[in-house]
């Protein structure tokens, strides 16, 4: 399983619309890429406002996921709930 | 339900021993502190070598298990498998 990570950083000014994130960015990557599985993260402490972590199959589920026409849509919407640049993780999921 | 977060920045001469830490030092924490979930991050591309998710069910319930004694313990252990400063993160899970 492969876990796909975005993390957005929290920092003087950062503005990030949780709600907007939760009914309408998440859901719009969710039917998208359709990943076996989506969490997001609210900030209670840390270094970041936010996150959101998708699960796949295998990295190349995942790479042909990401290479779908509406990830442009996706990239496009970023604007529309933060002004942070996020950052991104891909990690092999590993259950001790 | 809360996700703490535990992350590993890549560096030059940063090191990290992920069968110690699979095997022994997050199995230690699952005993001592009882997460409702554990999973591992190996890093494949990204900032982070390595992270740790665990999952507890409130605030209270993981603030009671991080106070455990064997904390110190953890802690200690660090050592035995990386040189590396970790980044702790606490969120709220929210399902989209």
């Amino acid at each position: 399983m492969i876990r796909f990570s975005v993390f957005y950083p929290a920092a003087d000014g950062a503005t990030f619309d949780h709600d907007y994130y939760r009914d309408t960015h998440v859901p719009l990557c969710v039917e998208t890429w359709h990943p076996a599985g989506a969490e997001i993260d609210k900030a209670v402490d840390g270094p970041y406002v936010a996150a959101v972590h998708f699960t796949f199959d295998s990295l190349e589920v995942m790479q042909a996921a990401l290479a779908a026409d509406g990830t442009a849509a996706i990239r496009a919407d970023v604007a529309n709930y933060t002004n942070v640049e996020p950052v991104r993780q891909v990690s092999e999921v590993v259950v001790p």
